[in-house]
Formats: structure tokens, sequence, C-alpha cells
């Protein structure tokens, strides 16, 4: 089977109105670079990354760009070679340059790895998070491009540690199949709400079964405080409440502000400072303990990964499925926290993150970490109608997936509606 | 006088053939992302970012995302809002989100803003570095954007920091324009090319008197000591050879790398691993010293040089005036270097680097520096006759400019034939 075109679309979402997603740094319509892979014989793979609305015209020139590395690749063949057909997309000695290994190329390179991935997972008919769990201890790793963090993780430790977990395999699914797995909503404490709906939406939380919820913080501290009191009252003193600076402090104000909102027994900070700030993270967990420091949504790549976790910079590893080049990339990522002893929390949100990163979390724990013990998957609940395969909850717990693939098709309908700037939705 | 519009040019030389700026990472056709802003006066200024090849039109759409922010300015009121100004541009809600602060929106805005700085020294009549280093010390402070960086440096030590440097101006000037600037060149050394080669233009580098050139390495290290050797031989044991891996290294393989080049007295290892690897960089620079570690070609913003600072990971900071965003960028890090003791020799070379870099380091020795001990400005002998005002050297140094501006105008002839795809030269 030969990978025979690669389709991009601008797909934006006009969320930026009712404040959905506004936090301390980011106001946006929700968008996707869109990205299906098409074979000679029939199946397709869909992948994407989120972005922020304006822009995303950019991570669809990027991944056009790359696309050429993909295009009349043997899907064996790429299957055999893995490290080789990674390195091709992430170190292309012509579009290194523009990262490297960062932003706008790094997203691409994610929404074009992942469609691969997602062909594979379908071709073999099986959800991503079985595909990966399914591959052997050997496959995952010389999936693995471990260039510049074997100082952290060789791939002998790698394969020690997949062995290592092998026990209870069998124990972990039957878990997950009955129970689902852990997540929390974001969807209560958005910066852009009124208190009045913070409120209600908290209850609401409440009422659906959610034990660990999470607010934007990082407005004036006064807001935040208020807030925090109102969302402590309203889910009771034993929930988690989880805050979420966006990035806005600079490292002592971050230390300070930590100390207004400890009253409210915060569960984390997330990205209390700068997002490449790993010596600030640092700093900041060391001065906020037992308040973990939660960070990665825009961890640019593994090696800010490894230092995060070299630093002890922080207790929850965030890692987004598409901001770092793709499922290979996170299989590292995945590594290198469970040598590190620090959960994973992946980010969600945005569009197909949830459906995205429940597949990884749930193969963390079957074949990595191995431990529900402070994992939970983040929850929002924002434009999963668009999807051929939403996520599915039930008492603030996701459903196992069980259609083949990495869950990120979107409805023909929905690419039409909302393409951007000649769909519909924005004529 | 106004800004009325945003011009933006896909130029691009044929230069990978030739072997011209090939490492052990990269290889492409040198090229500029050209961005020109239009007044409604008259005046024009002229910015770049640098790019290798395939992906230039990636930054050249970015440049077009972030281009509203500009047109339509004032130039007065722009002036008198720096912090604003380049915020507008930096942190925009959508656009953030795609770096953040990196990468190819990081690139576009450092051509943009530079456009905009090229546009007013031209307005004053002065050449960029004069024009910067006629600002008080307030209007220089009043340019930096310190969100994230006060837990290393405060408007009011950069402002200490620079009224401390007053002294001794006028004899500083003195010396550059009597001698120039020092500088070291990398024509000798690329991977591409054969020993020979290598010899001959050590041979004539020598001749034209440079006292100190750069090799590149990161090859075969058995290749790596062989140049070393030639090149050695060629300049004798007081000239200064720096090395350059161009991140290719794992940190451990770049530390036992130095060993076996450390016979031919290497003044600095540049690029040694992975540029965000700050806590790498910190061990290798432990491990190899006295020979020094350098970075910052690629180093993403002042977030990374501050870390790159605190965490001693550096001797030398290589800031590249377009990677960040711009000279109000710039100017932090210069600070940043000063306040930590580091020398700064800027990254050049590419397209237009040494037009640029040229009056950074000139207005850091006059205002923030104060000495010109291990300051060097590196000089590739590239592409220099399609700019309007080109660097000029003699004796291994860079002459002062004295047209007004920031001396990266291409010659319209130039990007006429050069742009791509439609340009003659890609005919």
């Amino acid at each position: 089977m030969r990978i025979v075109a690669v389709d991009v679309h601008d797909v934006r979402f006009p969320t930026a109105a009712a404040g959905d997603g506004s936090d301390a740094i980011n106001r946006g319509d929700y968008s996707a670079t869109y990205v299906r892979v098409r074979t000679d014989s029939g199946p397709t793979g869909s992948g994407l990354t989120f972005t922020n609305g304006r822009g995303n015209e950019i991570t669809c020139a990027a991944v056009r760009a790359l696309a050429h590395h993909v295009v009349g690749r043997d899907l064996d063949d790429l299957a055999a070679h893995q490290v080789e057909f990674w390195r091709s997309i992430t170190a292309d000695p012509q579009l290194r340059w523009i990262g490297p290994e960062k932003g706008v190329i790094a997203m691409a390179a994610g929404a074009l790895v992942n469609a691969v991935w997602d062909l594979r997972a379908r071709v073999a008919g099986k959800p991503m998070w079985r595909f990966l769990a399914e591959l052997t201890a050997e496959e995952l790793v010389a999936s693995i491009d471990f260039h510049h963090i074997t100082d952290a993780i060789t791939p002998e430790e790698a394969l020690a540690l997949l062995e290592k977990q092998a026990a209870g395999y069998e124990e972990r699914l039957a878990l997950l199949e009955k129970d689902g797995f852990p997540s929390y909503t974001t969807s209560v404490g958005w910066l852009g709400y009124p208190d009045e709906k913070v409120r209600e939406l908290t209850r609401t939380a409440v009422a659906e079964g959610w034990r660990a919820v999470k607010m934007k913080v990082g407005g004036p501290i006064a807001d935040d405080v208020r807030r925090a009191e109102i969302i402590r009252s309203e889910i009771g003193p034993d929930a988690l409440l989880m805050m979420d600076a966006n990035q806005v402090w600079d490292v002592d104000e971050a230390i300070a502000n930590m100390a207004r909102l400890r009253p409210f027994d915060p569960y984390w900070i997330e990205e209390p400072t700068h997002a490449d700030d790993v010596l600030g993270h640092a700093r900041i967990a060391r001065n906020v303990a037992p308040i973990r420091v939660a960070t990665g949504e825009v961890a640019a790549n593994r090696v800010i990964f490894k230092q995060l976790l070299q630093a002890d910079a922080i207790g929850v590893c965030q890692v987004d499925a598409c901001r770092v080049a793709g499922v290979n990339e996170v299989l590292s990522i995945l590594l290198l926290a469970a040598k590190y002893g620090v959960p994973v929390c992946p980010h969600a949100g945005g569009v197909g993150l949830c459906e995205y990163v429940q597949h990884l979390a749930i193969f963390d724990f079957l074949r990595v970490g191995g431990s529900l013990d402070g994992r939970m998957v983040e929850y929002v609940d924002h434009l999963h109608e668009h999807f051929t395969d939403p996520v599915r909850t039930r008492n603030g717990r996701y459903l196992l997936p069980t259609r083949p693939g990495y869950s990120v098709e979107l409805k023909p309908e929905s690419i039409k509606q909302f393409s951007f700037p000649d769909g519909p939705a924005w004529a």
C-alpha cells in the first residue's frame, strides 16, 4: 500500500466571540490544520494540529512543504524504518532551520506524522491505543529517535522499562474496560466567563460526576482569588482544583501569586511562566511545593521535556499530541516521564485534542507508566460533534475508544462548513 | 509619517549545489524572507529573515499574517510605545500559539520588526548602530519587553548598566573609526568542501589578515580531526580556531569528541548539541573547559538566552539578528549577556546576517558590553553583492557602516532575479 496524496484543509470554528477557550494569553477561533493522507488502495489516514485561528494558513503551508516526505512512500517500508521516516520530516536539511523542531514546523510535522499513524492503525483495524499497546517493546523502541536524549534515556533503558511493565497488562486493560480512564474538566473556569457562569458550570460539573476541575488564572490576582473561592466552595474540600496561568507570570510573580492562591488548595499550577523556562519552572516548583508544577502543552519537543524532568521542574507532564512531532516523539516523552517517575496528564481541549490524547493516556497506562496514580486526561466539552468518532465520557471518565484509528477524522460536512475562508460559516 | 504597506518577497539563492553553507545538519539554498515597509511620505524600511531554501514561503506567509499590526501605524506613535508595539506582534492572542515566540513566527516577527527599525534609522539619517547608540538609556530600556526575564534583569538594573557604560563612549567610538570591529571568518571549513579546498581557503584567509577562523565539525570524527589538523597547521599556533558542530552531537558525544579535538586548541565549540538543551550545554561547558561553549544562532528568544546565562552554559553569546523578534529582543539579550559578563559574538553568514549584526556588535561595544575582549563578529564571504550597502572588511575587521539604516536592503535587480519561483534564476 502506497501513500499517493496529502490533502490539507484550513478548518476554523468561530469560537472567539463566546469567550470559550479564552485564557491569560490566548483568545481565538479554535482551528485545525487538518491533514488526510490517501493511498493507492482505499484506506486513508487523518491527522490534525490545533491552532488558534489566524496563522492556521501558516501551519497548512508547512504541511504542504513537508508532504513530499510522505507521498510515494510504501506503508510497510515506512513502518519498518520509523526513525529514518520521522527524521526525514523533522530533520529535513532545509526545513529544520525554521524550527528547529519547534513551532509551526513541528506542529505541521505532528499533523502529518499522526495521519500516517492513523492510517497504520486503520489498516490494522485497531484503535490507536490498542495498535500501540500491541506493538512489541522492540517495535516501540524502533519507533523512537533517541537523538539528543541519550543523556537521559537510552534505547536499552527504554526497552528494559517496557519489558518490566509487561506484567499486569491484562489486569490494567480489564480495569479500563470496566471504569474508563480518569479525567478532569476545564470547562468551568475560562477567563472570558463571568462569575455566575463559573458558579453554574461548576455546579453542573459536580452534578455530572467530575471530581477534578481546572480554572484559568493569570488575570488580576484579586479576580483569580475570587473565582478560586467560588469554585472551591462549589466542589467541596475533597475534589481536586487545578489552576492554569497560561504562561502569563514572571518567575517571582508566579511564586507570589501562588502564595495568594494556596488557601484554595490547588492540586497543580499549570504553565506558571514562559513555556521555555526550564530553570524558572524548577525554581517555582521548589517554592510552591507541595503544589505540583505542570506544563507541556506548548513544550516544543523531547529535549524540553527531558530538561523539565532532569531539573525536577515538573510534577505533572502535560504532553500534547500534535505540538510535538507526532506519535513517535510522544513515545519518547512518555518513556522519559516514566523513567523520572512523573505522571503524564496529557493536554487536551482545542480541536480534536481530547480525541487524540485519550489513546496516549490509555497506552501509557497499559505499557509505560503502568499506574493510574495522579493520571488524568483533560476534558473540554467543545466541538466533539464535528468528529466521526468523538470521545465518550461517563462519570468524569473517558470510555475506551473502539473504532479503528486515532479518532481525529472530521466529518466531511464540518470540513466543508468551516473551511477558511470559503466555507459557509465564514462567508 | 504613517506606514501604509508591507511588501514580502520570497528570495532564494541557489547555493546548495556548491556546498557553500553545508554543515552537519543544514544543506540548502540560502534564502531571505525579505520585507519592505512603505510609508505615506516616501521613506521605506527593509528587513529580512534568513532561511535555508524550502520553507521560505512559510516565513513569508507568517510575515503577511503579522503585517496588520504594522500597517496604519504612525511612526512617531510606534516609536513612543515600543513595548506595546512589539507585544502586538509577538503576543498576538491568536498567532502566539503557533510559536510561542519561536520558530517561523518569531523569525517573521524579526524581519518585520527590523524593517520598522530600519525605517526609523533612515528617517533619522543614521546607520543603525549610531541610531541605537544615540538613544538615551531611558529610550533603550523603554524599547525592551522585560516580561519573563525579570528574574535575571530588571528595567532598573538595565538602566543602571547603561548609565555606567556611558563613560568612555567617545574613546570607544574613536577606536572603531580607526580600526574597525574584530571579526573571524567561517569561509574556510564547510563540511561540503574537500580537504584541498579547505587548505587553500585557509591559506587565502591567513594572507588576507584573518587571525581567527571557524571550521565545521560533526561529520565522522576522524574527518573532523583531519580537517582540524590541516587548518591548525595553516593558521599557526597563535591564531584562533573555532569549531561548530551545528547541534549534531548528543551531550556525552560532544564531551567525548571535544576530547579528540582538544589537541588542536579550539577557542570555542559552537552548538555542540541541540539548541534547546540548556542543561546539556551547561554540562558540556563544565566538561570541556577551558574551551568555551558558544551558541545562539537558533536560540529562540530571550528566555532561552536568559537560562543559558543563568546556568553558566555559555562562554560566548551568539545572538542572531532575525531569529529572535528583531532589535527589541536583541537589546534585551545584549543586556542579559552584559549582566552575566558573557561576550557577544553575533551569528552571521547566511543572507544579510553580516550586514545586520555589524550594527549590533558596534552598538554593544559602544553602549552595553563596553569591551572588545573576546568580541568578534562572524564573517562569511557570501552574497554581499546583492545588497545596496554591503559590509566592508579590512584586515579581518568590519569597517563602520556609514549609510543610514540597517544595511539589509536588497538591490531591486537581485530581488527580481532570485524571486522564487518566478525569477529568472529559478526558471
